[in-house]
């Protein structure tokens, strides 16, 4: 076996697929070295830099760069952030299943680096994680059914859905409690080409299983989600959508590690800073 | 009387300030003519066009349009879209006043240009005009105190911060009540230099008046806006916060014409469309 060959397959099985089932999942990056900030292929430890963008036909610069030498940044540029509420019926507690997706905005600019602090805002008691997956729009949209979502979806991510609870119960909407800068840390990768409807979702904080659960659970999966929110908004590409998430959450305090995990993604690793 | 000092005259009469006040006021324009979009500083009917942009220093390329030549575009290009809640007394009915301002957000993406349908959503049954004062961000902002919140705000323009009241009452958040796409008519024109507390706002439903009150009576002025927003979240050039809405409002059909018109700053004028 070829060493491309090798790394195909070392990569197929990374995600948890059957090399037969279709072409293997291909990871990008964001990243920045010195003065650069560029796209990538990532295999391995090995970035393949990327001139351009991910999302249309790209090529590849010739450069090089080792996973450990490069700042990994948010994997895409949005012009818009879509989340979802009340998606896992573990985390609905006493409140009913909603009839139809229920979203809402974060802003672009609260979109957080792996690796980069989570930080505590003034006034803020009570920020919890909230482990989610993240889906990136690869085609404008508008008015898709839900059968012909997965032809606008590009790729899966990790994502943590910062969110202050306090602010979310007494404000009039969640504008600052899903909203405040470094509450939507995304990354590190986009798989392209996963089944992105039967991951392993897992959240830890300090080390510990805070969430676990399928993304098999999803109330609204992925395509209705995107179809719902096609019918009233022009998704674009590069645009996420926060699917929802499981189980409970807790406070987190400065100090803290959080970890949102997929299977066959990656580990989103942030601190939490006061 | 030379033609450029009777130009000034008349722009700073049109905006009611006192010559001596401060430097005339200054209208910006975005505009597409043929292949060509591009801002412009607009003196009566004549657009003199800028190369880039309008937020830092600029130079005019010397080409000249003509207003009824051209079509004018929303002003600027945010990279987000904050909306206050609940900030005119008239607005609140039972409702108490805030304790602080309200934030929503809107998606870029619902950002409507001058004289472009807004369109009634599929299965929106009742759509509202909202006719506001919307300010534009020139500097990167964040932790503002309020006297020092002028240095950030580049101009003021008008927006119709339209609404779903449905949707706004039943769903989880606002975000298609306020979001869908042509949600959020801006414009004509950004006005630089102007005394954005003391404007009179007036809004017309087929030529009828239905909403008119100053922006002296903001129950959170611009400046307590920007200040209490940028302790939570960075603004960023050319981010816009559309700054509540006055009176009552009514459901608009297909066929209505809806005009937002500030002192000063000029007329938005959208017709809505099924």
């Amino acid at each position: 076996m070829d060493s491309t060959r090798r790394e195909v397959l070392a990569a197929v099985l990374a995600a948890g697929m059957a090399p037969a089932a279709q072409a293997a999942p291909v990871k990008f990056v964001r990243f920045r070295k010195a003065a650069t900030t560029a796209y990538g292929v990532l295999e391995g430890e090995t970035i393949r830099e990327i001139r351009g963008g991910i999302l249309g036909p790209y090529k590849e610069t010739g450069a090089r760069h080792k996973l450990a030498e490069v700042k990994l940044l948010y994997p895409c540029e949005p012009s818009k952030v879509l989340a979802v509420a009340l998606n896992y019926k573990s985390h609905l507690g006493a409140q009913k299943p909603p009839a139809k997706p229920e979203f809402f905005w974060k802003p672009v600019t609260c979109l957080a680096n792996p690796g980069d602090p989570i930080v505590i805002p003034p006034d803020a008691a009570n920020v919890h994680y909230e482990g989610e997956l993240v889906i990136v729009i690869g085609k404008q949209a508008k008015n898709i059914p839900p059968e012909r979502a997965a032809e606008v979806i590009f790729g899966a991510t990790c994502g943590n859905d910062v969110s202050e609870r306090d602010w979310q119960k007494n404000d009039q909407q969640w504008w600052r409690a899903k909203g405040a800068d470094t509450f939507g840390p995304l990354g590190p990768v986009i798989v392209k080409g996963i089944d992105y409807g039967k991951l392993e979702l897992q959240t830890r904080l300090n080390g510990q299983v805070v969430q676990k659960e399928s993304t098999a659970d999803l109330l609204f999966d992925c395509h209705a989600i995107v179809s719902f929110a096609s019918r009233f908004v022009t998704l674009m590409p590069g645009d996420v959508i926060y699917t929802g998430t499981p189980g409970t959450t807790r406070p987190m305090k400065p100090g803290d590690v959080v970890e949102v995990e997929l299977s066959g993604i990656g580990v989103l690793r942030n601190t939490v800073t006061g």
